[in-house]
């Protein structure tokens, strides 16, 4: 009963100074998703498991977590279904399983009360999914998304908003040096039409998406051993060597485009969303299309995004799209819209990686009651009661303790201010605040001295 | 594939009207813990089945949910194990389950970071926690709780804290009518001891935890029942009728107490708990001495508290009391503390039985940007980042549609300000805002317009 208790591999306890920083992200992007009109929704963390398989591909299938149905889960099995192995035996005794991303049960909410939602229906998600994956860097079995959705409108607004929200979340975060990358479903289609692979997209992206790792040459190779023709692959290299500001890319893509319908759709709502964007107040410094940009073909069907931020180890930190079909799967067909998920975990990474978090955030009480004596302790009760109706997050060490313990304790929780109350305090009703940074200190008129405080905490 | 979509019985969706509710509710929960010192913690929702077996009693360990290992779980048994039926293989196929409680967690990560916590550590956690109970109102299969323990001293102050953050907390949601009653172990030792049941603490607590619903006299016959004489039942009479103020009661029970160190002792508690209370500003008209509250015996060692709305269907909302022994499960003995938990789902339901919640918790985008035609829809994109700018959150509808379609859209999403652009509004650089609830609207320059827009909502 008493071995040493230990945390499921690929799951973290968020301490204090964790939770500081995670909810400074947070607040970030919650604070910028209202502003821009998306309402929250929770939806649960256990989802009847026909509503998540067949949702995520057969490697999504084998990554999810099932809970076994409480009771004699044995009920409805025969020793064959066991003897049948774990595939059989599974859908025979867990009917439940913890969800593995925020969209396949936005979709489901969406069908169940599509009666009562207005459309077009922005929704915000920030909970965690779980999945059965290799633990590694950046990657955990519990991690948090934050996900906005518009959906019921094809107005590219929405994608120009996209833009403008992620400047404004990493304005917030202060992370400066970043690159929206931005490409377009059809495009990818124009080019597999282009070289004459039409109907391969799924190979095309598959191999593309490894270009930065492996380079061009083993990317073409992938897409050879694909059953893309190499002489396909041979009118690649001009999109590769795509090059110059957004403008001077899209007018090259056109010239190519010349009888690729798809194409030119691409481009042209490429070049609106640009237009809509700039219109909206947002950095286009920040945004670079990039045609090896690929992210899950079977699900997006028009734009899609996704942000690096420069010098770093870490790679992509969020990503999202159009897509024109969220809830068919459910029996409620042409819901289409447009996502955005922000990469909690991998911006707390990258931040850290930075030192961008305000010293602030390490800070919860502002300000610690320290008392030299019993009686001082005593009148000290009165004292933090007053400081918190003020609004100051206050404490009075529980017990009477020497001073230096009190101090100690400040100390180790990194608490900005002590108010300090001696005999000479209690007898003339006054305080002194300490600023345990600077070491300053200032005996004061008890109300006096709270006011002050108050504006110092708020300054 | 496309069969209706359904969610776990048990558990819930919480779409933007009810995150609204419920973010007041939390909001305020959260930032009175902020206030009084306790800092934020989160631990995952899956913990290994060792943590959690054997922590809540056996019933508790049949409402754990259990986790399927993954990939082939049935790797590591035999078929002797599953004819052994499903309490033997359990353990060999499910190695992690769902959290039950915060309070397990919180021990186990307490041991875990032991040398890095400084003592007294006060955290509050906020999460989801699982129970395959049957569902039935009030109950959930996945429901928040809200917990703010302080462990490592003994400090009574900490007892007296929790009734003011009670206090403080209930009228911050505005529920006057509430009693927060409170008891101490050491009084229902003392009694048995004083009714010559020593030793039958449990037996008595199961029975007395019935009273409100079947009355003295069957407490009685089921104390009998469980081994507790009825010359000593005969005894409780005096208890069971004690009433007075809180000093009244506590004079009284002295009196019943002479020779019983037990009672004696928690009567001085409880005397020093209402004393500093008192000195920490807690409304004390609120707090009633209920010597017939139990709360779980095993668990708790010192003082008892329970909330109970008056005058709704529904009972306990929040509850809570001082242990002696948090971690000694884990490894680690001796450590002492108080913790209280606020049931946010109970306050949800008895909020809107009395219907509490504010209005304004119905609304998130506060201002709609409603356009007349095409070039005033494009003249919108600006303004709408403008207002975002100006710190308000706001909408412009994603299509030039009919304004009509814009109007209806604000009224059913209950946006309170429309901010309209025709012909006018753009050719004079003005926008008119309309109060959608008293009908007003005034035109106004641009950015006069916004001003008055951003102190209107803030106001």
């Amino acid at each position: 009963m008493s071995a040493k208790p230990s945390l499921p591999k690929g799951t973290r306890d968020f301490g204090p100074a964790e939770m500081a920083r995670r909810n400074f992200i947070f607040r970030h992007i919650r604070e910028t998703f209202v502003t821009f009109g998306f309402m929250p929704l929770e939806t649960p963390a256990m989802e009847n498991l026909e509503v998540l398989t067949g949702k995520y591909g057969d490697e999504g299938d084998t990554l999810l977590y099932r809970i076994l149905d409480s009771g004699d889960f044995l009920k409805n099995t025969t020793s064959e279904d066991y003897d049948g192995g774990a595939s059989r035996l599974s859908p025979l005794i867990a009917g439940k399983g913890l969800k593995y991303d925020l969209t396949v049960p936005f979709a489901r909410y969406t069908v169940m009360n599509q009666h009562e939602i207005t459309l077009p229906f922005k929704r915000y998600q920030i909970q965690p999914v779980w999945r059965a994956d290799r633990p590694q860097r950046g990657r955990y079995r519990e991690f948090y998304q934050c996900d906005a959705d518009v959906i019921g409108t094809d107005s590219l607004l929405c994608e120009a908003e996209i833009i403008v929200m992620i400047n404004t979340v990493f304005e917030k975060l202060g992370i400066t040096d970043y690159e929206i990358k931005i490409n377009h479903r059809r495009l990818l289609k124009g080019i597999t039409g282009y070289i004459g692979a039409d109907g391969m997209e799924n190979e095309f992206c598959v191999a593309i998406d490894k270009l930065d790792k492996i380079g061009r040459q083993k990317v073409y190779e992938e897409m050879n051993d694909r059953g893309i023709s190499s002489s396909a692959t041979s009118r690649l290299d001009p999109f590769m060597e795509l090059s110059g500001s957004n403008q001077v890319k899209l007018d090259r893509l056109a010239e190519y485009f010349q009888g690729v319908p798809d194409g030119l759709q691409g481009i042209g709502e490429l070049r609106e969303v640009l237009a809509l964007a700039e219109k909206s107040g947002a950095d286009l410094s920040k945004v670079a299309l990039d045609i090896t940009l690929a992210r899950g073909l079977s699900y997006y069907t028009g734009t899609i995004f996704e942000v690096k931020v420069n010098n770093v180890s870490i790679g992509s930190v969020s990503g999202g799209g159009r897509y024109d079909d969220l809830t068919g799967v459910f029996g409620l067909p042409g819901m289409s819209g447009v996502g955005f998920s922000f990469g909690v975990d991998r911006i707390y990474d990258v931040m850290t990686e930075l030192d961008l978090f305000p010293a602030a955030t390490s800070a919860f009480t502002a300000a610690l009651v320290i008392t030299f004596d019993a009686a001082s302790w005593d009148h000290g009760i009165g004292v933090v009661a007053r400081l918190r109706k003020a609004g100051i997050s206050a404490e009075l060490y529980p017990e009477a303790a020497r001073p230096r313990k009190q101090f100690a304790y400040a100390d180790k929780k990194n608490i900005p201010y002590t108010v300090i109350i001696g005999e000479n305090e209690r007898q003339e009703g006054t305080l002194t605040i300490k600023n345990m940074l600077s070491g300053n200190q200032e005996t004061l008129q008890r109300d006096q001295a709270i006011e002050k405080l108050r504006k110092d905490i708020l300054a």
